[in-house]
């Protein structure tokens, strides 16, 4: 096992990482940003090393720093969390160079799946359901006219090096498709230096499901259920929970053999998740695989009792999994609602800010917050806005959903605004209580009614 | 089941109950002293109301000011937590009086099982072995020696209504004991208006082995397995577990029926305990029956996740035990240890004051606190100094000890002296991480040779 490892993100993953590192006996390094220095993970870890400016770009993102701490403190290992360098294949294998361990997979497997016409190809020869579309690379606005009036409009084209929303367009009818297609290669160029493109289909009403899964060095892939994460605002997930309610027994089997086929096409090593998009009918398509672990990996903790980011450091360090998939027992319901410091009420603009006084809800059975607050922190304006994330277990998705209204009522962030307001609103809507919404509700349905309360 | 509960308790165990009841739907009313008014459970609950001033004796304690505030704010039930009057089988019986549920076995429960000499009979019949010594009251000092002689010094000598370790003597042979036997009386008599004296013999080594109950008002009862609380000090409990590491499944099997047995002879209904001590060849003698909720019942929560709280509020409301005792699966290991406000380097002497910056252990998998803490508060002096309880699961014991200590490693109080350094020592001790520890351990081993680090 490892002795010491750094933690290459910052913010409650950071300090998540560190907590499970201590549980473990292993020694933390931090890297921080000149903003960051005030940081819980920054006091929190053994070591901590300043790696440049705020902007992430100058620190964060700074290979060349983030390797070079990992050198001077002697660490064996990186956590990269997620985002960051997390998926940046070159970022891994300069890690190798550097004869460090990367706590991810290869990083080969991060460019093959990053790829996402080659993800698609992969998937399927390894027989797991692609949503309909393009077969590699378009050569043409031809070929995309073609292939567009064979799926039925409207489709999505795509950039297969895509990723935080570049790239990408909806195209409802055969005369947009022209334009659409090369300002959306342009956008691919600028951002990727690749302007591959494919389409799909659009699916819709959709679930958005994800199934967890873990790899060792040896082959063996099990997967850990799944999450229901259609809760989404702007693609980016407000709520997620497992089981999910439209998934039966059968359908989760089908659904796990799916992802472990899709995990051991690339031999996959590490905790990953595949991302499913399932249509009205139940059935699923596969959308993209994420290479690391997901802000929403303790829904799946609390329910499995398995601790995803240990078993992403043993088996980094080159431990068999010790866990048969017949082992693995789901127990009751989970769901975490991510808590940002942003304003719903005024578009949910960012609200960095001093926290005067913090209360975290705690105590009681089947509660967890993750968390890199304190009283008197001040949330730094430059990174992501998520600073909180609240995760509720109980017997019944019903005790679930009660712990986590009681749970957000106790939540207090005096100096601050937060979503925690907006997430009760949601959590106690008709239709999330009957677990009866898609892809779509949260913007097209529940967000035009949504009255703040007055203050 | 109850629209209103009133909890006449305050600190962690009323902010605990306060969470049980939001969870279950149910409105809550706070009572509280002079002193608690800034305190968070006064600040969480519904409604708050001021029973009078910062002595117990005169607010949390007095049964004609909770009871009026119960009938005021229309409460229909009232949670007594543990201490203050959990255990007045006369607040309990003016409570039915009142058309008030009180959430706690019935009144003549409470009586028969707070009078030891009658409990030690009621479990002899019951087949439930006590310790050895008289059957009933002794009448005089010629009838102490000859029991004394036929069990073996050293003997306990206790008062029939004992409790708070009041009118109880340690006496080492035949000469001590006229003299020891009419100052226990005399203490007896002073305290509880009663002065009835029992001989049981000395248990020594031992561990103090208590077991979980449950029963409803139909007579079903089941256990929850066992909690190993011998790490004590001054009779206080320090750190508890669950499992013992010194139970067999068997033994367990055996503690448990016993255990069932003594509940099902006083047809006991809600939560209680059986205290036992086990000698060093295994074998379990009844201590007594603590027929409230325990300060260390999250232990057991967090290995079969039953909430506790919420069942004592169910049971009370008549619904019946809806667990059959196979179905009680116990998993992994728990370990609670206390944090008090007191310095263990100054003979533990009370430290109460105002906490300026509170972090509290939070995140990760399996951890659990319950507290009534918040920065900026400021701990009275009046009451217990228990502050907070750190409570971890882990798949083993060594991972839930592991757990323990970095939780305990991240708990901040500043402005406020714990024992946190102590427990951490504790836990870190070999022969705590062995399990290899008894009732007399922490007294006589572990603290002649604890050295507090140096500030």
């Amino acid at each position: 096992m490892f002795s010491k490892i750094l933690i290459a993100n910052r913010g409650e993953i950071a300090v998540r990482i560190i907590r499970a590192c201590r549980e473990m006996g292993i020694q933390t390094v931090a890297v921080y940003s000149e903003a960051d220095k005030e940081a819980l993970h920054t006091q929190m870890a053994d070591e901590a090393i300043c790696i440049g400016p705020a902007k992430a770009a100058d620190s964060y993102l700074n290979v060349q720093a983030v390797l070079s701490a990992a050198i001077i403190t002697k660490s064996e290992a990186i956590h990269p969390g997620f985002g960051f360098l997390s998926e940046n294949s070159q970022f891994a294998s300069m890690c190798e160079e550097c004869n460090l361990v990367f706590i991810g997979p290869k990083s080969e497997t991060i460019d093959a799946m990053g790829n996402k016409i080659n993800a698609r190809k992969l998937m399927i020869e390894a027989n797991v359901p692609v949503i309909p579309g393009s077969e590699g690379v378009i050569s043409s606005v031809k070929e995309a006219l073609e292939i567009a009036e064979t799926i039925g409009y409207p489709v999505m084209l795509k950039a297969a090096a895509g990723g935080g929303g570049k790239g990408i367009r909806k195209v409802r009818s055969a005369e947009e498709l022209p334009q659409h297609f090369s300002s959306a290669q342009q956008e691919a160029k600028a951002a990727f230096g690749n302007d591959d493109m494919y389409i799909e289909k659009i699916i819709y009403p959709a679930r958005h499901i994800e199934v967890q899964v873990l790899g060792d060095k040896s082959g063996n892939v099990v997967h850990l259920g799944e999450r229901d994460c259609s809760l989404q605002r702007n693609n980016q997930k407000v709520m997620e929970e497992s089981p999910s309610v439209v998934i039966s027994e059968e359908k989760r089997a089908s659904l796990g053999n799916a992802a472990v086929r899709a995990a051991k096409a690339v031999a996959y090593e590490n905790a990953g998740t595949i991302e499913f998009l399932m249509d009205e009918h139940g059935d699923f398509f596969f959308m993209e695989m994420n290479t690391r672990i997901q802000v929403e990996h303790p829904v799946t903790e609390m329910v499995t009792g398995v601790d995803l980011v240990k078993k992403q450091i043993e088996i980094a360090s080159g431990e068999p999994l010790n866990i048969l998939q017949e082992e693995i027992q789901f127990s009751g319901h989970a769901i975490e609602c991510r808590i940002n410091a942003e304003n719903p009420a005024f578009h949910f603009a960012p609200s960095p800010g001093k926290i005067q006084n913090l209360l975290l809800p705690s105590g009681g059975m089947g509660l967890r917050v993750d968390s890199a607050m304190y009283s008197g922190y001040s949330i730094p304006p430059y990174y992501d806005s998520m600073i909180a994330k609240v995760i509720v277990h109980g017997h019944t998705r019903f005790d679930a959903l009660m712990k986590m209204q009681r749970a957000l009522g106790e939540l207090v962030t005096d100096g601050v605004v937060t979503n925690a307001e907006f997430q009760m609103d949601l959590i106690s809507h008709p239709a999330v209580l009957a677990g009866d919404y898609d892809t779509a509700f949260l913007q097209e349905t529940f967000l035009p009614n949504w009255v703040p309360e007055e203050e």
